[in-house]
C-alpha cells in the first residue's frame, strides 16, 4: 500500500514556510497531496486558480508532490485520496493548541494520523496573513514567498 | 538507504503513552531504535537493565523496533546508528516549547529532523513522573504502564 | 441563602463536554442555571428554541438544573437570578487565558466568583465549533453530543 | 454526607495568595482541610511545626477550616479524611498545565474532583518561592504574607 | 538624532492599561507618538475623532507625547515619523505569541525594534474589548478608562 | 540623572543571544551593567572569573557597557548601582510567564521597571543550558557563543 500524506491549507498565498515543510516531509512518503481547502464562507485575496498555479510551479521538480482543491472536512478528503497521514508545521504554542484538537479529532473519526514538523526558527514569524498584509499595503513580500510568487510580483 | 528513526527518552519506566507513539510511528520507518539515554547525573527509580528489559518485552512482536542504551548528545547517537529522524510525542504546550528548541538544535547541528505525534487525549495526563510517584507511594500504576510492567508489579 | 450557580454559553449545540461539567458541579449547588447567551450580533447554526429544548431534555433527570436564555453582560444575569458563582470548564491553556480575564472582571465588577473544572482528557478535543463543522459537512456528530441531539440527527 | 475539600500545598510559607483561595472556597464546603504535604526528599525553609502554626493562627476565625500534615499521594489523603474535592488556585498558563494533569489523574484514580479559582490579578505575582527568596536575602516579605507571619518577622 | 518611539493601537477606546504603558515609556524617549491605526475593514465603536480627542486630553500634561492617525503597515508609519522603536504592553502568553511575530517582522523588514513592558498585575484583565462590551450593555466602564473618558460617560 | 540599566543573568556561559540583547539595548541607555548573579547554591560549569572575562572581552568595544558580579536580590543590586531599568530578552511563552512575575515583583518592591526585547528568530533555540550540554559532551559550541569563547575552545 503506498504511503500517501495530505498537506492541507488555504495557501493564500503559499509561503516559504509551507514549502519548507513539504520538502522535509517528501522523503517519508510515496506521494504528498497539497490540499487547497476552498471554503466558500471565507474570502481570499487570491483566486483558487492563482494559488494552485503558484504551488504547481513551486513543486514542479518533485514528482511525488501534487496539488488539489477540496471542499468539506479535511478528513473526508483524506479518505477520498487514500491518505493515511496529514502533515502540518508547528510554529508556536497557539499553533500547537489549535492543531492538537484537530489532529485528535481526525484520528478519532477516521484513524488518520497527523505528523508535525517544527518550523525552522528563521521562518517562524512568516504566515500567509502577514504576507497578505504586506501585499494589501503595497509592500514587498519577496522575503517570505517562493520564487513562483516573487516572479509574479516583479512582473 | 533505509529509513531509521530514534525514539529517545529515559523511560523510567516506559508508559502506555510511549508505547502508543512507537506503534503509530512504526509503519513509517524501516527501523525504529528506542534510545534509552542514561545520564549519570540524574538518579533513576529503576536500573537501566530493568528498563531495557521491559521495553524489549513490550515490543517483542515488532521486528523493526529495538532498544539500545546511549550516553551523550542525542544527535550524536543518531549519527552513530544512522537515524535521520527523531520521533517524539507532544502532550501539552510546555512539552511543545521544550521540544521545539531541542528539535531546532538537532536539525541545525546535524540535519536530523524530528517528527511529532500528538498524544491520544486519554493518554495525555500520563507521564513517567506520575508513575514513579504512584510506585514510591505504594499505589497501583497498572492503568498507566504496559503489560510487561503490570506483570512485574503483580508478582 | 441558597447556593446558585450559572453555567453560561451559547450551546450551539450543547456537547457531551458541557454536560459533563454540569453534572460534576451539580452536587455543590442548590440550583444550577444553564444560561444560554443569545447575542444578536453572532449568527448561530441552531435556533435558540432548539438549543433550549435539547438542554432541557438532557437534564430532565436533574431537578436542580434548569435552562434560561439571557442577553447582555453575563454578570448582570447572575445578579438577576441570584447566582453567586459561575461554572466553567477548562480544556487548554488558551481557554485558561481567555477565561481568566473574564473571571477576574466578573469578580471585580459584581463579586461573582467563577469555579473551574478541568475537562476530562477524552473530552478535551470536543467543542461546539467542531460539532458544527461536522454537521455542516454532512458528517455524523453522534460521538460528541448528548442523547437528545443524537436522537434528533437519527430521525 | 458532609462536603469536605482538601487544599493541599507545602506552604513554605503560606502567602496571602493561598489565604485568599481558602476564604473564597469556604462558603461552598462544610469543612476545608488545609493539607500540608511534608515531603522528606524536598528541603524546606521553615519547619513543619512553624508552617502549621502560622496557618492555624491565620484561620482561627473560620471554624470550618483546619490544617493537617500529610505524606504520600494527595489522593490517598483525600480518601483518609473523606474529601471529595480538592481546591487549587490558578495564576498562570504554566500553573494550568501542571494542575491539569494532576487533577485528571486524581479524578481517574479515586474520583476526587478538583475545583479551581483564578488568583486575584494583584496577587498573581506572589508565590512561596518569591517569599523565600526575599527572606533569604534579608528583605521584607510583609507585602506577601498574612498577619501571623508579619508579626513573626517584626519580632 | 532624537529617540522617537511609536505606540500603535486602535484605542477603541484607550484604557488605563494603555495610559500606564505610555507613562512608563515616556522617560526613555525624546518623543512618543501614539499612532491610532484606522483600518477601513474593521468597524469601531467610537469615531476616529472621538478616540483622538480622548488621547489628546489624557496626555495634555506630557509635552513629549502626541497622537496621530495612520493607515497601512505600522512599520511604514515608523519610517515616516522617524521612529526607531515601537512600544507595546504584554498582558499574557497569547499577547506574547501575537506580538512576537509582529516584532520580529518589523525588525526584519525595516530594523525597527520593539520594547515590551509587562502590564501591571491589577491592570491585566483590562482590554478595549471588555470596555466596549460594558458600554454596549449600558454598564459603567469608569474603573477601566482614563479621566477624559470617565467625564464623557458622566455627562 | 543618567539612565542606567541592568542586564542580569548567570551567563554560564554568555551566548550570542545575550550579546544581541545588550547591543540592541545599548543606544537607549547612558550605561548598561551586565550583572553576573553568582548564587552559592547553584553549581556552575565555568568559574565566575572566566565568565566575567569572556563578557568583558566581548564588549570591549562598547564604552557604556561593563560587567559586575553580584549576590542577593537583583532588585537590591539595581538600587546599589543606580539602575532604574532591567533589560531582558524573551524567547518563548514559558520565558514570558517566568519573567512576568519577576518583573512585576521588582516593580512593586522598588519601582524598577523591566524592558523586554524579543529574541531574533534565528537565535531563539539558543540557551546557556544547551551550550553547556554540548560542551559537556565534547561537542562544538561555536555556532552559539561569541568570539571570545570561540577562541577559548579553539585553543
Amino acid at each position: 500500500m503506498p504511503k500517501i500524506a495530505l498537506f492541507p491549507g488555504s495557501f493564500d498565498p503559499i509561503t516559504i514556510g509551507h514549502v519548507d515543510i513539504v520538502r522535509r516531509a517528501a522523503p517519508l512518503f510515496d506521494s504528498i497531496v497539497i490540499g487547497l481547502g476552498s471554503n466558500s464562507q471565507k474570502s481570499s485575496l487570491f483566486t483558487v486558480e492563482q494559488r494552485l498555479e503558484w504551488i504547481r510551479e513551486e513543486f514542479s521538480d518533485l514528482k511525488s508532490v501534487r496539488v488539489e482543491e477540496y471542499q468539506g472536512l479535511t478528513v473526508n478528503f483524506c479518505k477520498q485520496i487514500g491518505a493515511s497521514y496529514i502533515i502540518r508545521g508547528l510554529r508556536s504554542a497557539p499553533d500547537f493548541e489549535y492543531e492538537k484538537n484537530i489532529a485528535q479529532f481526525n484520528k478519532a473519526m477516521e484513524g488518520v494520523d497527523t505528523l508535525f514538523f517544527m518550523t525552522e526558527p528563521a521562518l517562524s514569524p512568516i504566515s500567509s496573513t502577514i504576507v497578505r498584509d504586506i501585499i494589501r499595503n503595497q509592500g514587498d513580500p519577496s522575503a517570505f514567498v517562493p520564487d513562483s510568487i516573487k516572479r509574479y510580483f516583479k512582473k
